[in-house]
């Protein structure tokens, strides 16, 4: 049987392609401490499932394509308070941020076409765009430097007649590093000039370390036609599994074309649009307070890893990622050996290789991503096989 | 800006695009009756709304990328009763019917690629297909047959080298043709001669009105490499809000680059997977009951579209769909005249017009189809609007 050229060019997740030798390493007996998967172990706001309890229709219907108006109207309420100010019709629910993101590159590319995103990045976005016959062109960094890219120059010597957007994740995956408002307006003005837009992915506007204002793109009220906006409830209010997010945008000739998709899935589940509306209810206190938690954990992993010698990296400003460059080979044959052969009393530690997180080829190949989403003590004893292991591995 | 040109050449749903001429028919105070949307009124079976209820996990977490294995366990179980046998990696949850369909498409359609399907057809199939850079072609049918399609010779004089996959919606939408089983065996035995895919959408499995067992292409285990079942919870048990569906396939080549796409949205919602494990739980009692509601339902329908003149229509065998021609000119320019300017009694109504279920250009232009969703007093009064309008129209 014949299949889509597109899809044979895309991989499998590399957050999750190590899971049958975890599932093996398991049965061994083995404890594997999880910092490959940026699965939060913070408590779901009780809201959630307490506005869930409260359904009450006797039939689970469609909800409208564009999304329910009172998940709507709490994200446009969010918003007025970060004083930007959105109508209904700016903004699109979504399953995800990874459906606004999907929507957003199926409407604005064509086969041929690239968008410009700094690598490393978050490597979902390889099959997004690949699944549109367009292709990722790489804003270079270096571990060297932080990963910061936001240099007029180097972003602009990567344009060309391809190029319909720059994608920016900010806070960073996987490499926590926040914009400046500076950088942002130089970001959107570039966008401005060159008639690209600007995809600001904000999963993780909340967590930021150092006492800034909460930042988007959407503040930009000048390049209308410029930029989108993704945004999602799942790390916001630790809450991956309801699969709500949403694309925003003031462009209406974009809006319009994104209803199509919209429609042509139906909708969004209901009961998690209800629920995910009641999450806006809760006060600055919780976020001061896994804010707080997301700090003391960024700043175990970074100390236990500048105790490594040989690695490289620098203290990320926001999300819950590190992305460090490591004395091994490779990643991925050591993931595979921390899986298969080793173990300290039975514990094992699992990371993303960093590689697919690059669109250059042989670039990453030392580096790793992890996800500082495990409680001080677990991530302690993970930071410390992380190390052990190294370790172990160079001395085979 | 610079769109896609695949977008471009998208619609928007035809059985959404009359809204905004509804949401000013009744705020000049019409009660509209809706004939237009497969939305059924049936109650959600509590099942789903106890197990949601009963969610007691402190985290809303990710579910794995292909579905959570309560819920691929309970569709097995549902078909080991049909005498169907799956493994768990045969299922793939997806975000309803909708997204296996687009992940299907996605994985086996390039750049000019043709699939065949009967028309008239599900018209989201247009955005599904186009997203892929691929079109519809279609197998002719008329009103006059039923709008049967399964005849050998008709068919393969349709396939070429560009022919990827054959699509039956059986039961139909919109026009409630089912297949015989000789009629299946010859269809898979079509695809298997020609290298295609044949794609079972059975939504509408269980909607069956002459006492037929349940059929699905899925009993083919000798066609394993070109079989691909299509199917959802929300017809089933009303459950449309729950967005549950799930791709079927023993062809583990095409799993395998389904998997790609399933993890790059990383997961499909946590409590509607849990909540719909549990629907699978109803008795055979559910659907017999469901299934003559719905039966009376048709005949009411039927016997009301009999009694108008130059209408044409035969009695569909399935699904909840009439698929019917009128004596109007344009169905589209008669609905948007029943919103504008026709009432009844403060009253009107909505179908949706036939000509977006066709690729064929010109045809189904003085077709409509007719969901009968609504309970018995509503359709026969929605009925009712039907035949005045059309006197009224035509009498203009």
């Amino acid at each position: 049987m014949k299949f889509s050229s597109k899809v044979q060019k895309c991989g499998l997740s590399p957050m999750r392609k190590f899971h049958p030798y975890a599932v093996t390493a398991e049965a061994k007996g083995r404890k594997i401490y999880h910092l490959n998967i940026g699965q939060p172990d913070i408590e779901t706001p009780k809201a959630y499932f307490e506005a869930v309890r409260h359904f009450d229709l006797p039939v689970l219907e469609y909800a409208p394509s564009p999304g329910m108006p009172v998940l709507i109207d709490a994200i446009r309420h969010y918003y007025d308070k970060l004083d930007m100010h959105f109508d209904a019709g700016d903004i699109l629910i979504t399953n995800g941020g990874s459906e606004a993101l999907q929507i957003a590159f199926n409407c604005i590319l064509d086969d041929g076409d690239e968008i410009l995103i700094p690598e490393p990045f978050y490597p979902n976005y390889n099959t997004m765009v690949c699944t549109c016959g367009a292709s990722i062109h790489p804003i270079p960094t270096s571990p060297h430097e932080g990963y910061r890219y936001a240099d007029r120059a180097r972003i602009e010597a990567e344009i060309n007649e391809h190029t319909r957007a720059i994608v920016c994740t900010n806070p960073g995956n996987p490499t926590g590093v926040v914009l400046t408002p500076e950088e942002m307006r130089m970001l959107v003005d570039v966008a401005k000039e060159h008639g690209l837009f600007i995809i600001g992915d904000e999963a993780y506007r909340e967590f930021v370390y150092a006492g800034e204002p909460l930042q988007s793109m959407g503040q930009f009220a000048d390049a209308a036609e410029n930029v989108i906006v993704i945004d999602t409830v799942s790390k916001r209010f630790s809450a991956c599994g309801a699969r709500i997010g949403c694309l925003i945008t003031r462009n209406r000739e974009l809006m319009a074309h994104a209803m199509k998709y919209a429609q042509c899935r139906l909708s969004v589940p209901t009961l998690d649009q209800v629920a995910s509306a009641a999450l806006y209810d809760v006060g600055p206190e919780y976020f001061a307070a896994v804010r707080e938690e997301y700090k003391r954990r960024r700043d175990t992993v970074m100390q236990k890893l500048q105790a490594i010698p040989g690695v490289i990296c620098e203290c990320p400003k926001g999300a819950f990622y590190v992305m460090a460059h490591l004395p091994v080979d490779d990643a991925d044959t050591f993931q595979r050996w921390l899986l298969e052969e080793f173990q300290d009393n039975g514990d094992t530690v699992m990371f993303a290789p960093g590689e697919p997180f690059y669109a250059t080829p042989g670039r990453g190949r030392s580096e790793i991503r992890i996800a500082y989403v495990l409680k001080q003590e677990d991530l302690e004893r993970a930071m410390d096989l992380l190390a052990l292991g190294i370790r172990a591995y160079n001395a085979r």
